[in-house]
């Protein structure tokens, strides 16, 4: 028997699909609450204000197909997400750099409820250091080598001020950190085998000014 | 003489493609930065690693064009976007909940360089109301209504817990607010003059866990 090269629910996804994962888990669980099995992709279009095209489109990448007329299997569906996301397993993070957002995002119990946990916090502030925020330690910078190790985290959350980003970047990477969620202005560099993901606040206010202008031109 | 239609540089532009330019005027700052006058779309491309077509078709939007093998004139560009995106006006923003992504954004000093003042925070919170973060005051929510004139601000910042979060934006909605930024998990229901941009920390996370898991298949 020949084994197929198929990698499961590995299918390529674009960007924005993947982006998109998130908010239709926001309304399939809401159905789940409410005790339904199945939910139409025109209810999730509604909801999310797309085009049912896009959201059956963007569904498919988890391997879950609707019925006609009846729609998608609500928890299937759910599972099916988490696993193409693998939010099913037990993703270890650290955040780095516990000033404000990232004591915020130490805090935000989403993260959780995706599979994510933050199992330590490092800063250079003597008087952060020690401390517990959100139930996370707070541990010297110093210290990262061996805390990353013993606690097995393999997801740094950059959240420095700009000016230290490369710095620290290079000190996770030596650290053997295997991806990086970058909240600085900074595009930090790293060697390929290292994953960044940035995030950049400024985009969702473009965005927004965007709406606003073209909301006063036809106002 | 007949007027043309043409309401200048209001292109339409993609969502993406807006997204993008705050990352284009890093790179194009610090070309200006380092004294150079042109900037070559290509080396835009190499900087943010995405494809050079990518980057002319994206900038097209603001209209300015560049010259082969020249490139984009640097101050003009930066000129530009900040025209297309209305961040060369004073766009005043309050902050709607003062915990610590509140807190965070108050503190985030790319905003304030990108034309957005945050000239208030409100909370519910008696611990906090009368108190200065990051230099901006923190009213009672009672009083939205009447600040929000006062300051001629137009744009919530909403960072309330997602149990607050409808309750508090038909306030703000009563309040005569034009624009939410959303970024709490609730998709918050509007009327259709008001713009509402949601802002999801888990679609960064959610591309971050599939970068991994693409690596993993691979190594």
């Amino acid at each position: 028997m020949v084994k197929e090269k198929n990698v499961g629910t590995t299918k390529l996804a674009s960007q924005p699909t993947i982006k998109r994962l998130p908010s239709y888990l926001h309304v399939i669980e809401a159905a789940q609450r409410e005790g339904k099995e199945y939910i139409s992709g025109t209810l999730i279009a509604e909801e999310l204000g797309l085009e049912p095209i896009q959201v059956r489109k963007d569904l498919a990448v988890t391997g879950i197909v609707g019925k006609p007329r009846i729609g998608f299997p609500v928890n299937n569906l759910i599972r099916a997400i988490y696993t193409f996301l693998q939010w099913d397993r037990d993703n270890r993070a650290v955040v780095v750099g516990a000033g404000n957002l990232g004591t915020a995002l130490m805090g935000y119990r989403e993260f959780n409820r995706r599979g994510m946990s933050i199992v330590a916090a490092f800063d250079l502030d003597k008087k952060k250091i020690g401390k517990k925020m959100h139930e996370t330690e707070v541990f010297s910078l110093g210290q990262i080598s061996e805390k990353l190790k013993e606690l097995r985290a393999d997801i740094a959350i950059l959240t420095v001020p700009s000016s230290h980003a490369q710095a620290v970047t290079d000190l996770l990477v030596k650290a053997g950190i295997r991806a990086i969620w970058n909240f600085t202005n900074i595009k930090i560099k790293v060697p390929k085998y290292v994953i960044v993901q940035k995030e950049d606040l400024s985009s969702g206010y473009a965005v927004l000014s965007v709406k606003m202008r073209l909301l006063a031109a036809v106002s």
